[in-house]
């Protein structure tokens, strides 16, 4: 039995796939980066169709494309081969890179995020090429390998290959299910923007007896900066942060009104995050804070000792990483001007700030009630059995607009993974069921979108 | 040649007491501070005296005395064996336990703070054993190896050996020289107060998209708890924290002002520190700042992601580690409970606060112009040559106060330590003048203390 045509068992596949420590935030996984990117030339190129590595200043991407047919509709398929780290380590009930099967799920790092997700729509165009022969729509694979650190080289990809990547609309899985894992249609994710501090102080580590009280602690200053960012009800008080951010529109606040209910309100999304208590900026729900109001983040913050015990010392630097995530229609940029500028002012003398701004995208938004996003949700409906619900997902992925910008098409959000599947966490996992599902709904949804044409 | 009499050169004497890495703080090295004791054990019998180690449930106790004659004075030094952690290691131009000697200095971790000192001290008493065959005083050395982590276990060992410590007065030499390294005898200290926020949100780290907004960071949290503790002056917001504050008499400000002359006013301070500009409490001088006034330090504060690049997670957990300095007469646990409820009072919902109260001892201060303080003066200004300064530290000795307590003697401290010895961080270093002063200095010392009878 070898239902996929490229070698057996879905699951094995998967296995496969994800045993690539493809890390792309840590250089020295350079190597598993490339490794990852050939097996999926040789996935590609298994089930029929055409495919090339393109080396990029980063790492590589992988294309691949049915014979074009002129008179068929061209659907583009993004997704992404690199992971997040797997770190901290001791989290994982065992190793990030041994797939795992359990209770049936499939644990490992890039299990949802995102190689179950793409491979599930690579697995779907294969079933369809060996039961059918053809596919129903002109079909481009776009499988990059550095979404996990903002995409730095894929515009200009996108600029460079335009015309081979010509196309009707873009389909990605690449977010989750609706709550109780039912179907759901993605029509807005938030931006991003990264920012690094280093605060630096006295030219060495410092003795806090001996020049405490003297001098600036750089732990201290990385402290007050970052608890400048929000006042106590947990709003933004960078000047301007606000500003551009569209409103939600009254049909948006019943929409999420009524998904927090389907969620199971309050109490479920604490114990989906594993939290005593919700908190966030006051005037909003949970959903819609999440959703649909922008936020500022610290994913990081150290300086001085960090091992057991006491070592009286003054640090000479400190840091925080930080991110900001953005909706309609607030610029990346602007925002963090903004912040520098709010952040400098407060930077007291004797400290030297340095900042560092990372990757960088804006908020995406597409209609669900379009032709495309209407067969979207009928792909959705009958390989999941439910209507899909219509969602506002918190992530980012800063490469909508960039498509959208250079392609000229909207994109539609066909996510995949199962809420509780952990992605960035420890014990990252998929279910098998929304991994087998996504194959079907692949198959529907080139049905669907051919008959739109 | 032999001038110490039990083996050689005194900076030979002094490597090999250098090449134990006796890092007390860190449980894996309890070997090693084993055999730094019993490196000690028996340099003090070669000299010939009765010398003992002494297990506690930490490091071990190294005692050593001379036989008692009731018609001469008792004279106890107080010294430490154990070590801060050398780290950062990068910082060290060459390895922290592999002594190095440069530009007439010693480079190791240990070499002013404490082993070079308390070394000078017995080789004066091998000089003066050797030369004149008895000593003008009855001589006690107490060496203890757990001073880096607040001897935790000296005040139960000096209950229990009270009577075999009977002493008239405790000299130590565990401190620094003056400006531009002269002659120097320190009246007080700071002490100290310790104490570890960690502070417990989401079960685990979540993904700083889809949970961000709708739960507390406890990255955020621990930075707005840090920076509740100043206001943008530098002085301290914990309710209460001055109230017990000794105020400064007008000599005493004076003397400091006269110190803040002799050091180079505070560019001097600059340089040493490192800094591009002074920073502290408003309405006190730098040398004030450091000696006579009360502060809380951030020695280190960590969560969330600390690797390159970024990293888009919400931490589970961050922590600050505190430690309060003090001066006479604030007591620590009043601080450690003012500053607990402090916290806790500002604690958001969601966030677990743990707080764990470390090493503490309070503020420390002698009387310079008493009989045996003149004596200190006298040993100081003629082993140095000039008269000696009289100084604050702002660092901490928090076995002062129990000594007085336990002992009812007062200590009297002849620091030896060359001002830019960088004790608590890479590349700390003694002036080899000042070894060898120093023992010259034990010498007239114990001759002066034996006069005052």
């Amino acid at each position: 039995m070898d239902p996929v045509g490229i070698g057996g068992d879905p699951l094995e596949e998967l296995k496969s796939f994800l045993r690539f420590p493809s890390i792309s935030t840590q250089p020295e996984h350079a190597p598993d980066l490339a490794s990852c990117a050939e097996w999926l030339w040789e996935k590609l190129t298994a089930i029929g169709l055409t495919a090339a590595i393109h080396s990029t200043p980063g790492s590589p991407v992988v294309l691949a494309s049915s014979p074009h047919d002129p008179a068929k509709r061209t659907v583009l398929i993004y997704g992404h081969y690199d992971v997040q780290p797997p770190e901290p380590l001791a989290g994982w009930t065992t190793p990030p890179f041994e797939p795992r099967i359990e209770n049936g799920r499939i644990h490992a790092r890039g299990a949802a995020d995102n190689k179950g997700q793409i491979l599930a729509h690579i697995l779907g165009v294969s079933e369809t090429l060996r039961e059918k022969g053809a596919l129903p729509v002109n079909i481009i694979f776009l499988i990059e390998g550095e979404e996990e650190i903002g995409s730095p080289n894929l515009e200009a990809f996108l600029r460079e290959h335009r015309e081979e990547l010509a196309c009707d609309l873009v389909a990605i899985s690449d977010t989750a299910m609706g709550p109780g894992n039912k179907a759901a249609l993605t029509y807005a994710l938030r931006g991003i923007a990264a920012m690094e501090l280093l605060v630096r102080g006295p030219a060495r580590d410092l003795h806090s007896g001996l020049f405490g009280g003297a001098v600036a602690n750089p732990a201290t200053v990385v402290a007050r900066l970052v608890a400048s960012l929000h006042d106590t009800d947990g709003r933004v008080l960078i000047p301007g942060f606000y500003d551009a951010v569209r409103p939600l529109e009254p049909w948006e606040r019943a929409a999420a009104a009524d998904l927090e209910k389907a969620a199971g309100g309050d109490d479920a999304i604490k114990e989906l995050a594993g939290v005593i208590e919700l908190s966030g900026e006051k005037g909003f729900t949970t959903i819609e804070r999440i959703g649909a109001r922008p936020t500022a983040e610290v994913n990081g913050i150290g300086g001085g000792y960090q091992g057991e015990g006491t070592k009286t010392v003054l640090p000479k630097e400190a840091f925080a990483k930080l991110t900001f995530r953005l909706v309609a229609d607030q610029n990346p940029a602007v925002i963090l001007a903004a912040a520098e500028e709010y952040l400098r002012a407060q930077t007291p003398p004797g400290i030297l700030l340095e900042i560092t701004t990372g990757h960088s995208g804006a908020a995406y938004q597409s209609d669900p009630n379009s032709t495309d996003g209407l067969a979207a949700r009928k792909a959705l409906k009958e390989a999941f059995g439910t209507e899909p619900l219509l969602l506002r997902d918190g992530g980012s992925i800063p490469i909508l607009a960039t498509l959208k910008e250079i392609l000229g098409v909207d994109s539609y959000l066909l996510g995949l993974a199962n809420p509780d599947c952990r992605i960035h966490s420890p014990n990252e996992n998929m279910l098998i069921e929304n991994f087998l599902g996504g194959i079907r709904m692949n198959k529907i949804l080139l049905e669907e979108l051919g008959k739109a044409s």
